[in-house]
């Protein structure tokens, strides 16, 4: 069942610990076929080197799991809420890469200080709140997706041009149009992530990107106007 | 005898320099066999890359090598005083992993700053004293073991709850409830140790994790109410 | 056509990623053959793993491709304006390596701090301006070429002795006299601006290099009295 | 000719860069034959993967190549001042290994701060001056040599308790009994000068470790008395 779906959210996520973003078990990727409205996930605790494409846990739009003898990830919930929330999504990454889990807990946001931020998101990467006690006791994973999704609509954020977010004490997720996707924008997070820290440590006032240079390096990599790679994207 | 325990034993101190924690042979795992009384543990100065499951050192509760060809780890007889003070801990790691050991060289404790150390550790991962002149003369190694015993007592600390120590000037120790699941608190520490530094280089105000999460994330990896992983935990 | 310059491009740029310089596909190499006028560079947005000979695209002075099925870098147009520029040249890289990336992040040029630095670069490594909005409307990657040549021109500087600078806000580009060349130095510049973030954060007020050591350094290496290596320089 | 001499050499210089000391040719290691006052050293400019045993030159203590068909590193006259000088060492290691290099460029000597930099330096690594210009001109290599050796008799260090120097804008030499322990020392050297730089960024007011645990870890590890390892020592 969504044998090539599996086999390519098993490829992601196997990619998070050859990537160097994820460490033991800190992570997963999940991908979704909108048509059939079911989506793959990483299962609990596994070791990605072991994980294969029968592993991936399948999963519908109520929760339920489909197909798949494993336990889903723990955040299972947290990435089906962003799926319900924004159909423009494919796939979505969870990690805690150490420069973006470091921005986490220091509840700093993450500016856009250059085109390497620019060519994956058109702008601030915002840090949301952290779940309060009634929100932990109720649900804590859907709640950690409500409050993701709260977040972006408050602030009017659009989750395509900037597909990722830090939450507060805890880590980054990212999206994207597939799993692949997403894992590249978690990749991009963590490189813009460290060298914000980088630059902090030099110079606090840096200012970000003039607009006309961040407008020119993302959309030159997405849109109707793209020209970037051979034509795929 | 025990070759299962020596397997897992060699394995854990190989995987020793795969994780990045370990450079020359600056570390040991140890894990212990409770029904018989007998821990195994690296033989002092072998390169991992050369280790072999015959070449762990089997040692009894009263620090007597009951078999193996090569001297123990230096530090053996500080894994022996843990296992005497803890029954309820089966493995034990030490590193000189740098972002930890630089907390230990700083005289400073860890405390948790977000979910990822809260998966590992509930709460400050403490730093414990030196040893005066008269202990380190006396019997350096063992003495290490019982001012580790004797601040998570005096402090009322569980090492169940809180599997790992930075000993000041030194470096850290990790335990849990065997020997690979003392490295993974290691890798634990070590990266929350690296995230740390770069927080306090950027605001040195950081606040820790509110207690409800803190709560939340330790708990649903530990004890009787956890729900992270393959129900193995 | 052109096989052995479309070998030796192509392990360049897969040597991107090897060396660390590179993430996902944010770099490129590229190398010319100034009897034929034609350069050969990377195809846009391909990963380096899967790229072989054949892909290298090649193209002439004027920017038509001459031979390859598939889109060449989007920033063929700056590899062209320099190659132009500079007959002295053979092969440029460019990356987004992220020291080299935080200077340009933070308008920061690179001071000469030691012998590492001198052994690549005669002096300061200098930090180029943005684009403005005309400039950018008008043809972003021509005109980042352009700007770069200005900036060595209006400062005097000579390309063979500082092969590499940092575009503000965006990334670094170095030259050589061949790809491989090229690619030595962006290598280099990313050490030494990795050395400069590490030194700056502990004494900002840290001193260059002598002259006189910059000069036997930089000067055992290059040029006709150069003495390093196998006499192969 | 001293073909395991050789060997061993090779093997040492090859690791610089598994190790990550060593980018591109910036490092060499040679090793001494005391009866026959021969030492053997890395060719010049050479990759470190393609090195093989009988490339490694073989020179004597008057500086002359009595086998191999290279030049010697460029470094020789350092190495064969400092044979000259210290009959007690038996191999010389030399990098631009990045944080013992930003110290070198700092001007800083490294103190001892804890039991990692014990197990390996009776104390602080010093940095000695840089050449003036009469040195430089008059012979670089062989002054860099002298300079180090002056440095050390001058404020009456042992080489064999302090096997390792700093120098003022250029980098690290290490030694040790063998070519192979010279390479660790220069391990060893690097952890802890990224350590320091780390703990300096927290703390600049960090002490240097006791006397008594200084002590207890050189002396466990080092002479008659020492009890680690199998034996070897």
């Amino acid at each position: 069942m969504l044998d090539e779906l599996r086999e390519e959210i098993c490829e992601a996520n196997r990619s998070l610990t050859d990537s160097g973003l994820v460490k033991l078990t800190w992570g997963n990727v999940s991908g979704i076929d909108r048509d059939k409205a079911i989506f793959g996930i990483k299962p609990s605790g596994i070791d990605y080197n072991a994980l294969k494409p029968k592993d991936i846990v399948l999963v519908d739009l109520d929760g339920k799991v489909v197909d798949g003898n494993l336990n889903p990830s723990s955040d299972t919930k947290t990435h089906l809420e962003l799926y319900k929330a924004w159909p423009e999504i494919g796939g979505i990454t969870h990690t805690h890469s150490s420069s973006a889990t470091s921005l986490a807990q220091l509840g700093k946001e993450l500016p856009c200080y250059g085109t390497t931020h620019a060519d994956h998101f058109y702008g601030t990467v915002p840090i949301c709140r952290a779940l309060n006690t009634q929100e932990v006791d109720e649900d804590y994973e859907k709640n950690t997706g409500l409050v993701i999704v709260e977040h972006f609509t408050g602030e009017e954020i659009d989750p395509v041009q900037i597909p990722g977010v830090l939450q507060l004490h805890h880590a980054p997720f990212t999206w994207g149009k597939n799993a692949s996707k997403s894992l590249e924008n978690s990749i991009a997070l963590e490189v813009c992530a460290s060298m914000a820290l980088e630059c902090w440590a030099t110079d606090s006032s840096i200012k970000p990107i003039p607009q006309h240079i961040l407008d020119k390096h993302f959309l030159r990599k997405h849109g109707s106007e793209s020209y970037y790679g051979q034509g795929e994207n």
